[in-house]
C-alpha cells in the first residue's frame, strides 16, 4: 500500500461473510463494477472472484471488504464490531439533516483525503478538452479548482476568493502571493468574482504548492492572451 | 498501513520541498491543524515537525506530503510530476462547472472510498444525541444514511428509495429484502418519501450488509414503538 492510495480515489464493497459463504456476492460484485466504471477505475472481476474464493471459510459471520484503489486490490476479512451487532437488537436513534452545499458537518474548509470527487471533476474537465476544472456556484461565482486556488489580476490588483465567505479551502500559496504582491507594485485583496467578471480579468492563475502558478490559457474553450506577470510572479514566489 | 486507512477519513498537506527546506511549512502545518480539528482527528504537530525536520535535504524541488489518517501519520517525499512543472510554463486550459447536488461528474451513485463526509455526517448526528444520520434533501425528501439504505413499512408494503431517481447508491441488502418481501406476505416497491410522511410509517430501518437491519427507535428525538417485523425480516435475510 502506498501513500498515493490514501486519497479516497477508489471503490469498495462490504459483504456479509457467512459460514456458508459471502452473502449476495454477485450483487455486490455487479455494484463494484458499476462504481469502478463511474470512476474510470481498472477492475478485474475474475481476479476479485478468485481472491474471494481463496478465502478460508469463517465459523462466525464476519465482514468482507473488497477495496479497489487506482493502484491495487485489497480483500480483507475482519470481525463485525459488537456495536453493529447490537444495533440489530436495540435499534438506532436517527437524526435527520439536510443535504446541501454546506451542511452543518461540512468539511469544505478542511483539506481531507476524500479526494475522489475532486479527481472526478478534473477527469470530467479533461473529457471536455480542458486541463483542469473551475468550480462555479449555482449563483455564478467562481470558487477554486479541485486542487488549486483561483488568483486573478485586474489592473494593478491581484485577487483571490475569500475562503471563509466562499466556504472553500484557504490556499497557502495564494495567500503568500497576495502578501508579497506589494513587492512588485501590485495591490491585493480577497473578493468574490462571477465567472463573467473573471473572463474580463487581465490574467488568471491556478495556485498550489507544486504548480506554484499555472496560467489559465483558455477558459471554457476561449483562448486567453499570455500575461507578462506569470514569469514575474513565479519569480516572486521562488519557483 | 491498514485497509481501514483507505476510506478518505484523514487530512493532508502538500508542501513545496525546496533545496533550502520546506516552503511555507508553518502555514501548511497551521492549516493541517485546522483541518484535523474539523475532522475530530488526533494530530501531534511536534511529531509532524520532528518527522519533517529529519528528512534529508533535496537537490531538486520535490513534493512533500504530510498525511494524517485516523490511524497513523505518513510523511513522504516524491518527485514533482513533469506535467506539473510544464503547467508553470505552458499554462492550463480550464473548464468551468457548476457545483451542486449533482454535477456532471457526480459520484453519488458510486460506492467510493471518499467517505470522510459520510463519517463527518455521522459524528454530527452523534453530537446531536443520535446514533446515525438520515440525509434529507432541501425539498424534504428522505434519502439514505451515510452507510445504509432507508427501508420502511407502511401497512403491508415495504418501501425503499429509488436509487436512480434519488441519485443515491443502490442498496444491496435493501434490494434483497424488497425482493423477498412476498415470502412473508408483504408487497414491496421503491418510492420517494418526505420526512413528514416517513414519520407516519409503521416501522423504519437502516439496511446494510453488516447491520442487516437496524430499526429506527427514535427519529429526530421522537421515540418510536418497536415493530414485530424487525425480528421477522432479519430472519428472512438470514441474520
Amino acid at each position: 500500500m502506498s501513500p498515493a492510495e490514501l486519497f479516497g480515489d477508489g471503490v469498495f464493497e462490504t459483504v456479509h461473510l457467512r459460514p456458508d459463504g459471502p452473502w449476495l456476492l454477485d450483487q455486490h460484485l455487479a455494484r463494484l463494477a458499476r462504481s469502478a466504471a463511474l470512476l474510470d477505475l481498472p477492475l478485474s472481476l475474475p481476479t476479485v472472484s478468485a481472491r474471494v474464493a481463496a478465502l478460508p471459510s469463517v465459523t462466525v459471520a464476519s465482514a468482507l471488504r473488497i477495496i479497489q484503489t487506482r493502484e491495487s486490490l485489497h480483500v480483507a476479512v475482519s470481525a463485525i464490531p459488537a456495536t453493529v451487532l447490537d444495533e440489530r437488537r436495540t435499534g438506532i436513534r436517527v437524526v435527520s439533516g439536510a443535504v446541501g452545499l454546506r451542511p452543518p458537518w461540512s468539511l469544505a474548509e478542511a483539506k481531507t483525503l476524500s479526494y475522489g470527487p475532486n479527481f472526478a471533476a478534473r477527469r470530467w474537465a479533461r473529457a471536455q478538452g480542458g486541463d483542469d476544472l473551475l468550480w462555479v456556484t449555482i449563483a455564478g461565482y467562481a470558487l477554486e479548482g479541485p486542487t488549486s486556488s483561483l488568483v486573478w489580476l485586474a489592473g494593478d490588483e491581484l485577487h483571490s476568493v475569500p475562503p471563509a465567505e466562499a466556504a472553500i479551502l484557504a490556499g497557502t500559496t495564494a495567500a503568500e502571493l497576495l502578501a508579497r504582491a506589494p513587492r512588485v507594485g501590485l495591490r491585493s485583496s480577497y473578493r468574490m468574482v462571477t465567472l463573467d467578471e473573471l473572463t474580463g480579468a487581465d490574467a488568471i492563475w491556478f495556485a498550489s504548492a507544486l504548480r506554484g502558478l499555472a496560467e489559465v490559457t483558455a477558459l471554457d474553450g476561449v483562448p486567453r492572451a499570455r500575461s507578462p506577470w506569470t514569469a514575474r510572479l513565479l519569480d516572486l514566489l521562488g519557483y
